[in-house]
């Protein structure tokens, strides 16, 4: 199907788009009443990722709402360890918490690669769906955490301040470390080429624990395998979001993947710099700028375009958008980068 | 009195040292079995910092047990807020919380400068203590937390993932941040001089929250007080220690101070590059490192040195060590820092 609005597709091939595009990670959900309406129908989180039709639903309402340029398929990135046979409950004010944790190489070969493809099929099928349904507006973005942010929480066991359990594994077990590594990464592939075969237009891969490895631990147990991904499905732009990874910024400009997600950290010229002229570049406001003024909001707005310049870029938050975020604030911003970029 | 040990004051003041000195953050308490001893015939961990023969005790410890080229004294950044009106309580497995946080002019203006010192005198009384029961052996550093993160804490009223509370009053509420900040740092510039007065040897300024700021935040809310805590406290060295600040490298180099703190995340040939030739560099092993083999300690240790160089260098984690350390192993990587460097 012919996309109406193929402009985040263009942006991150490095094709002249006639405006910056735009879109929130955490824009499905979080921050919209209209979400917060089905979510207190059901039991959970999880029934909401699980069940196609709803996160479907979920998934365009930001198109809808806010007016972005791009849908993000309504998961979680915990859905692969859960499918690998790792389960995780998802707690209403701790976040994610998994029972059993990997420990040796024996829970590691526990783990399934087989059937986690086939464990899945909701998400594939909430691709198929939301695509029908989006009937071509704009580009739907599949996902999927990093290896190592996936392997932090496997062996942790919740989210946490430091990771040292998980850091720990790395200096302790080297070996088992490249091992559930791998297993995960030949998971992460096969999920995502068949989110590509249901429809997803575009991926993104987020480490969202990047910042807390030390440079040569995230070349070591995250870039490698990130690496992998990227050489491994190139049927779709892929996007790289690793928070915190300011030291890694040189070698992911030369990830074969077409967007690289910048936090609200990094400054714009240098990161521009390091990375190349070649990639595209994605974010980085500051969250937190949506809780000041309609006025403010323009502002920094504004100047975050003049410094990314209006190619070769697609506008976004640094981070997912904060929860109690007003949503006419959402929509202020989102105006602001059409306006400004134009 | 004459010190024994003066390695950390040489290493800081730019003099050659014969081997580098090495201390820990967070080694007063915490993982010595001797510090919980006392800490559980207490009510709680306050009635500790605010009893100055306790403090000492527990300052002394990790001198004695770990042989330690420095003791830093036993107490909390908390202090100041506490001292300017605002009271906290520290939970046991939660940390900080502030029952009341600053949200108006008039928050601001109820804080006290003028008793603020007279209230921290259980601080000094701790320092003489500590430097008498001392005698000599090694230097005594005194601290304090840096204007933007006590703001952090006194906006935010606890810990945060996201500080998100704290950084929307930077947006929203500029003037009041500044003159917030304007009145912390009043209040810590007679709050060092007087630990330097009471026998402080040494200084260390912890940004426990630099990392969570955009680069110009931080330069505007942060750096630009710790250059005026810097420029009003010439007496001693002092090193100024900003975890996750790595955009601001460059700037902190031309601080008025003696050291930079690195954390693990901090390649140390770049920051010696961006900080320059001129200061003393302290860090930055990845306390994981501490959980792994002897072998391996060892081994991290003998690299760490090795990029560091041994002259205007002092040797500490990249943080403070974690609770759960096994003390032989923090023993090892003093006497590994001693031997690698002689």
């Amino acid at each position: 199907m012919l996309l109406k609005n193929d402009l985040i597709l263009r942006a991150a091939k490095g094709e002249k788009t006639e405006r910056v595009p735009v879109w929130l990670m955490r824009q499905a959900g979080r921050i919209l009443p209209e979400y917060r309406a089905i979510r207190e129908r059901l039991s959970g989180f999880k029934e909401l990722v699980t069940t196609p039709q709803l996160a479907a639903e979920v998934t365009i309402q930001p198109v809808d709402i806010l007016d972005t340029d791009a849908a993000i398929i309504f998961s979680d990135i915990l859905v692969v360890p859960e499918a690998m046979g790792l389960d995780y409950e998802m707690l209403e004010a701790k976040g994610p918490i998994f029972p059993k944790t990997i420990k040796t190489s024996a829970d590691i070969e526990l783990l399934t690669t087989k059937t986690a493809i086939e464990n899945l099929a909701y998400v594939f099928e909430a691709i198929r769906v939301t695509k029908k349904e989006l009937n071509g507006r704009v580009p739907l973005i599949g996902f999927a955490g990093a290896p190592w942010t996936l392997l932090a929480y496997m062996v942790e066991g919740s989210g946490s301040k430091t990771f040292s359990k998980a850091r720990k594994f790395l200096y302790s077990e080297q070996a088992l470390a490249h091992q559930l590594l791998q297993k995960i990464t030949d998971v992460t592939i096969l999920y995502l080429k068949e989110q590509v075969k249901s429809g997803a237009d575009m991926l993104q891969l987020f480490d969202s624990w990047a910042g807390i490895l030390p440079p040569d631990h995230y070349k070591e147990f995250s870039l490698k395998y990130i690496s992998q991904i990227c050489d491994a499905v190139p049927e779709v732009p892929l996007t790289v979001f690793a928070k915190g990874a300011f030291f890694a910024r040189r070698e992911m400009g030369k990830l074969n993947c077409r967007t690289i997600g910048l936090d609200w950290n990094m400054e714009i010229g240098e990161s521009r710099k390091l990375i190349g002229d070649d990639k595209t570049l994605q974010g980085n406001l500051d969250p937190c700028v949506l809780y000041t003024s309609y006025e403010e909001i323009r502002k920094h707005t504004r100047q975050m375009i003049k410094e990314f310049g209006t190619q070769k870029y697609i506008a976004n938050l640094g981070h997912g958008v904060y929860p109690d975020t007003d949503k006419d604030k959402v929509k202020c911003f989102i105006e602001a980068v059409k306006e400004y970029s134009a």
